[in-house]
């Protein structure tokens, strides 16, 4: 080893590489998804040569490297191990291009999402890639997840905005297909291998992104529905009525909403308890003069035809900020029954209420006193939980998973919508995908990663 | 062979092989995209265990096999070779399911694409994979060639249509991926190999593709401008104040449009012959009352700001269909100067004025009589050419094939925006991909088909 951190230290300047004490905690602190071991090294490359040139070493002495962006992953996707070489894209934050024509923007992969959202916003566009994290998450980190958020229902998931990608290979290799088409069916498209891989297959350096039209208005409503098939229905009406400007449909079990009315004091829940469904709704428009009307008016055909029983439309951006923190904000409630476990699992839009009620029963059925909340992105066909049992321990943790990831086999969905495997899933990843699926997964890993030092544990 | 030929014959009912004088036209028609030479055999298998069984006695004998779909591919992807097995997903032709709530059609890859867009229309939605060919394309060949048509500037490339797909491999292995999630983030996307890969990693068998509300209202423009910077300028416009509806956008050089005036007597050219470029636009809308005012508005706001010099809009669906016509109707004055080579490039919009004038300027310079005609979906970033020299041959063909792609390689292009590579390009790829990017696409051939089976010789 003392060869390779030799052979490393050469590969960069002198900020390129921490050990030691100078390992700070931005490298180690998995946010509860570890525990993180003490890595040999922390690499903190500014160019796609150095990332190579510190691959071509570590894949010669066979050493495993760790790749992390802004280390907010909910999986443990970033996670070291005792020894490894972790790579931080840190220091490769340059926002290379945009091309206001193309709308395109060229980037790399440390530049955090907000960057980004404001050279985009200067230039009249957004990049619609947008979650919480964004203060925060990176580029890399976001494509090497497929990251999704509160605005997949519109613009799609992260691979959706990515044309094109630069990818180091675990020998070193540099991949460059930073295409800036919507169109290019020349040969396999071998971006795809990259985005959602959590660093498995290769590490991205760079990006082409594609930026879209600024909305010019956005109107917010915040609903009430008494009955399970009226929500799909609104979310139907709402689509069919909008023409492609539907920005955003997150539904919220009562349980969910009455626990915000419980537990989170600074929160405004608007509507009172009684229903059994809650639904935030986004219209994102173009036409200043006439959206509201017509978002009005839509809202009043839901009524009429029984899809909503209540609702209220914000009349200004704070009461646009408060409608969504019920659905976002309600970190001082979690804080009052931790230690909470988190699901981010997906389905058919048929099975969600079968998902959330037999979640709810089983889930109580072992352990009497458990709180489960169900709310998500109902659009995507994508649901989160929280759990909270009263025990935090791995067993107790460990029982729910079994219990939660159970019922989405069953019902034919997924494990992980969005926040990838990681390590905390990898145990799941065969209850949704056949063993045919993770064969493949397994050659394209030994043909890119023949040593394995790629992110070894996560994924597969 | 005689052996390979018996037991393919087991494999299937009596109507599942064609040998001899039974292999109709329909298997070597390749329209122009060939030779074919003579298969040993066409297999019509009826379900995925079937096509398993054929994969798995030719990989057993090493021989190669070439899917077929609606044989309307523009490469020469289905083009077999002397003694290549035939597999025709022809016969494997049900919609399995239309869910209704979680928008999704499941369907079998022989499936016409018309047959499609009728079921999902029946249902109240729209299959939006959209092309000329809809007639005889089938929804695998769409796949498989990951193809584009006139609304991917709406929905994407058929790649983001595609939620799910089944696919058997090389030595027969099914691997069924049918996810019907909008999210799912469970492991690495293994769909994404067998879209747009030409049938040369899998075979795909069965999918699961995402349905869209129906647009309510389709309002179509068509205008003439005078300088090539107004034309994205107008498509920036449109975008902006169309929020997420603009449908189509389409762009016309004033070569392709005089020659339409000339040589094209059924068509009803409806503007003056002095603009340097034309554009045909739909706006999809969904709000009947509102929508065409407000297109006109918009119309009326870019030729305010100078960006349109004259235009006319649809009053009717006849007149729709009249404007595009001279788009996509051009067949009869296109015989008239046959023989064509025709060229479907990508290239950023910046860079297309230029390629436009250089590709003209140079093919004259070799073949003074030369017609050059260049149309195409301005918006992705995709053009298209139609050559004619007075000279079919191979030499000429390869030599306006050498200049038209060696424009494209100066700007950064592809030589294939939504036809794929099949034979016809495979020559071009690397004018394209760098070495590293053919590289890895060798070692995914080589990990999923070692022994080469799947449609040899296309694409890599």
């Amino acid at each position: 080893m003392g060869d390779l951190l030799a052979d490393l230290a050469d590969a960069v300047d002198k900020s390129g590489i921490l050990t030691g004490n100078d390992i700070g905690p931005r490298y180690t602190d998995t946010r509860g998804h570890g525990p993180a071991g003490a890595p040999a090294c922390v690499m903190r490359p500014t160019s796609t040569a150095q990332v190579s040139a510190i691959l071509k070493l570590c894949h010669d002495a066979g050493r495993p490297v760790v790749p992390q962006g802004g280390m907010t992953g909910l999986v443990g996707g970033g996670t070291p191990n005792d020894g490894d070489v972790v790579l931080s894209l840190e220091r490769m934050n340059a926002i290379e291009e945009i091309d206001p024509v193309g709308r395109t923007m060229i980037a790399e992969a440390g530049v955090v999402l907000e960057t980004a959202h404001g050279v985009a916003e200067e230039s009249g566009f957004v990049l619609p890639i947008d979650l919480g994290a964004r203060g925060s998450a990176t580029l890399g980190g976001l494509i090497s997840t497929n990251a999704g958020g509160n605005r997949v229902i519109r613009y799609g998931m992260t691979r959706q905005s990515v044309l094109g990608l630069e990818a180091v290979l675990a020998d070193g290799t540099v991949l460059t297909s930073m295409n800036r088409m919507l169109k290019n069916n020349a040969g396999y498209d071998l971006k795809q291998l990259f985005i959602g891989s959590e660093g498995t297959l290769g590490l991205v350096t760079r990006c082409v992104l594609r930026l879209q039209p600024k909305p010019l208005t956005t109107s917010t409503a915040f609903v009430g529905i008494n009955d399970f098939e009226s929500v799909p229905a609104f979310l139907a009406l709402l689509d069919n009525k909008l023409g492609g400007g539907l920005g955003a449909f997150e539904v919220m079990w009562s349980e969910y909403y009455n626990f915000v009315r419980d537990r989170c004091p600074t929160l405004k829940p608007p509507l009172s308890p009684e229903y059994a469904y809650y639904v935030v709704t986004d219209a994102l428009g173009s036409d200043p003069d006439g959206d509201k009307d017509r978002f009005d008016a839509i809202l009043e055909m839901a009524h009429t035809q029984g899809l909503i029983q209540d609702g209220v439309v914000a009349q200004s951006d704070k009461e646009r900020d408060e409608l969504w923190a019920i659905r976002e904000g309600a970190g001082e409630g979690f804080r009052t029954i931790a230690p909470i476990f988190t699901y981010d699992v997906s389905m058919p839009i048929t099975a969600m209420d079968e998902f959330a009620s037999r979640s709810m029963a089983d889930i109580e059925k072992e352990f009497p006193n458990a709180i489960t909340l169900i709310l998500g992105h109902l659009g995507d066909g994508n649901l989160h939980a929280v759990v909270a049992v009263g025990d935090g321990s791995d067993t107790a943790h460990r029982k729910v998973n079994d219990i939660l990831y159970g019922i989405i086999r069953d019902l034919g969905g997924s494990v992980s919508a969005e926040h990838g495997i990681g390590i905390e899933k990898r145990d799941y990843l065969d209850w949704s995908r056949t063993d045919a699926e993770v064969s493949v997964m397994r050659m394209l890993k030994q043909t890119l990663d023949p040593k394995g030092i790629l992110n070894p544990g996560k994924v597969i």
